[in-house]
């Protein structure tokens, strides 16, 4: 029913330090083998460096923090992943991290001060100078989740009138440039932006050419304020390299860059489908046992709950059951067959809320069309269900039970999986959220109610 | 357990056509008014002409596209849905078609005809010059789903030994650039990709200087047979905006840019997400009722067989049942309980699958972290239950039962969640696929085993 699409012959380890290198690695630790570990890790780009420092047993990554410290740059530490990385500064020598701090961008700044505390926070600002601390500043007083916290303030831009030998002789004479940009932003004598160039275009027009001739037709840009989610969503759509920001009197602030849009869109596609499963998303894979557990418990218990429901309908029905042992057996499978549909039609409300292809103009089409797959798929069913329940147990009236409710079942499941996550959302929560346990609690205890409802109607 | 983040004010609807809008457009069109119909779509986007075809019923969609048929660009016929895509293109003038496939550049135009039937594709490819057509068929020689696939041919390159002033010389000289180029890749003679100059570090270095002197560090060739979901990993990974692509004797074949890794990554989230729901990943908002059915009913049949697994491990238990009612309404507790705690595994185990967190070195460390947290969250939920179950019904025998049948049943969730995924990725299939039927239907035959084992074991 899917495409099956094999893996090509490399494996699904590509970009990742392979078994053998983490194992020397591990082997160069044990032996404080200082000189070895650095010829290991030298070559390596600083992603996987952290990802290998992610990959180590705590007292292994205290190891190589010791033996490789005067390594750590800006790249390695922007790359630890926030559930270590304040536990691997905290054992890098001051001045490394002062070092590794003055190298990175705003935006990387930012990421790794937002969520420490007080003190921690001022001993890494401290090592900054005075114009760049204040960016990072400035960029902390927007909201969190904002596009004025994911925004750098190193950009390039030029006044309008400028002309592209002027803008490129800047660009020569300028010693301080952002380490990667491509565009430069045209403004005005009020520092509005209204417009840039690529720099594309830049290197292949004639010096004595205006900037704002040769700006693109598409220009946009974003509020400090916008949801990060929302950004990510845009340079999806639009094929934006990189966007202006601009603070609320439309004065340009800073640049947003697509690879830290590309990293909200991939944390916001775990966010929906962790949240989904009901799993925090906090959660890594390096947690250990005890967190793991804590993390899923509170669904789990919530569940229990929720179950419950399942339980006090079913126990309605105790004497219809007691008459007629085999509903026992059978009610399972109106409940489960339900919760998969739920589960199918929440799925693709999620999806399609995030890709904005449900909205406010198509939300009345796909409830509908939602409804009548959910009754069609409720016939087809019914009618495998209905033939198999006479012909196993012959009795037509069994096979018309099982039949009645699975069709009233799909339709709950179809119209639950996408008016929960509509309803979540309409309320400003995420949608996601707790909707898988919503809507199999609702497919399970309609489920047993209207099967044990026509079971004790029709058969007893 | 997770925190909720509130939607900015504007709401989910930014960067989507407004509902007024939508229904100006749909009146327009209704009264085949083409004045105003240009007067509304001419100022959007591309992508937001695509969204709107695609929100539109069929028959206001043909009207769109007789009435607007001359503006039909290669932005807006890219951005549409493939889902509709060939539709539109056939009501359009075959005289429009070519020259917005002349306009594009050869991965849309690989990505516009890789599916269409042969004489729909030669009609397409003969508007196309003879280069052009040379590279957008050696782009389809490619494995479908490969870099080969997702690369355009259109690039700059340039030997390493020129000086920055030959390179934006022969910028500014070249008529034919790419619309959009962010390197400059340098090759060797035989055309070997051997490093990159970012256009920014080109345009600030003085005109004597070589380019290989002002060459980036790091640099990453990637192989044409790659596959593209490891392709958007590494520019994920690695904060990549573009990548040379090189055929099988390493030579410079195309080049990869990051909006495009960036929609393969949306993508492959789509189909983890989905595939897990055991949603057929083709399946768009945008599908009719009939479709929709259609889709989701080869899942919901085989969870019916699946869940008669479940049927037939009850019915060994009739007897019980027959003793002691109550056990037939407490026995979904274990087991819905141990589907939930089985896809939280399962979601974690995917995603860190995914992101590579979980891999051939972390597995064993992985499947002992699950094995404990089943572990701990079982007796936690048998503690809770067990007491429940004593208090409610009085009888200690029946929370032993319901305690002891949880704490398999978690077990068996959390090895589940793991091992499944983990099973199909070895053998080479989406370790997305089919997992949730898998895992639940573990869960749902273990939790009814065990507790209506225990129970004719301690109670009967």
């Amino acid at each position: 029913m899917t495409e099956i699409r094999p893996e090509p012959e490399a494996g699904d380890d590509d970009f990742v330090p392979s078994r053998t290198l983490v194992a020397e690695i591990a082997e160069a630790i044990d032996e404080e083998d200082g000189a070895r570990l650095h010829a290991l890790l030298d070559p390596l780009h600083g992603a996987d460096i952290a990802d290998l420092i992610e990959q180590l047993t705590p007292q292994r990554r205290q190891g190589l923090v010791r033996l490789y410290s005067g390594e750590f740059d800006a790249e390695i530490i922007s790359e630890i992943d926030e559930s270590i990385r304040e536990e691997v500064i905290e054992q890098l020598p001051a001045e490394v991290v002062a070092d590794a701090v003055r190298e990175m961008d705003s935006d990387d700044v930012v990421d790794l001060v937002e969520d420490m505390e007080a003190p921690e926070r001022e001993t890494i600002l401290s090592a900054l100078d005075e114009s760049d601390r204040a960016a990072v500043e400035q960029s902390l007083n927007w909201p969190e989740y904002s596009a004025g916290r994911l925004m750098q303030s190193e950009l390039v831009a030029a006044p309008e009138h400028w002309t592209v030998g002027e803008a490129i002789d800047y660009l020569r004479a300028e010693e301080w440039l952002p380490d990667q940009f491509y565009h430069v932003i045209l403004v005005d004598p009020r520092r509005h932006p209204v417009g840039y160039v690529t720099l594309g275009r830049l290197l292949s027009s004639q010096r004595m050419i205006h900037l704002r001739d040769i700006a693109e037709d598409s220009f946009r840009t974003i509020s400090a304020r916008q949801d990060e989610g929302d950004v990510a969503y845009a340079f999806n759509k639009y094929h934006l390299i990189s966007a202006p920001v601009v603070d609320d009197d439309d004065r340009l602030v800073g640049v947003i860059t697509i690879d830290d849009a590309m990293t909200v869109l991939d944390e916001e596609h775990e966010e929906d489908m962790l949240r989904l499963s009901g799993v925090n998303t906090d959660s890594r894979v390096s947690d250990s046992a005890l967190a793991t557990a804590r993390q899923r418990l509170p669904w789990l218990v919530a569940n229990l709950f929720t179950a419950s429901l399942s339980a006090m309908v079913i126990a309605q029905f105790e004497r219809t059951i007691a008459t007629l042992v085999v509903l026992a057996a059978l009610m399972p499978i109106v409940a489960s067959t339900g919760g998969i549909a739920g589960t199918q039609s929440l799925a693709v409300a999620v999806r399609a809320l995030a890709t904005r292809d449900l909205n406010r103009s198509t939300a009345p089409r796909v409830i509908r069309r939602e409804l009548i797959a959910g009754v069609l798929n409720g016939l087809g069913l019914a009618l495998i269900l209905g033939l198999v329940g006479m012909l196993v147990f012959g009795d037509p009236r069994l096979g018309a039970v099982l039949a009645m409710a699975m069709i009233v079942n799909q339709i709950v499941a179809a119209l639950g999986g996408v008016l929960v996550p509509l309803t979540l959302e309409r309320f400003g929560l995420d949608p996601a959220l707790a909707s898988g346990t919503f809507v199999t609690t609702l497919t399970d205890v309609m489920g047993f109610m209207a099967f044990l409802g026509f079971a004790t109607w029709l058969l007893i």
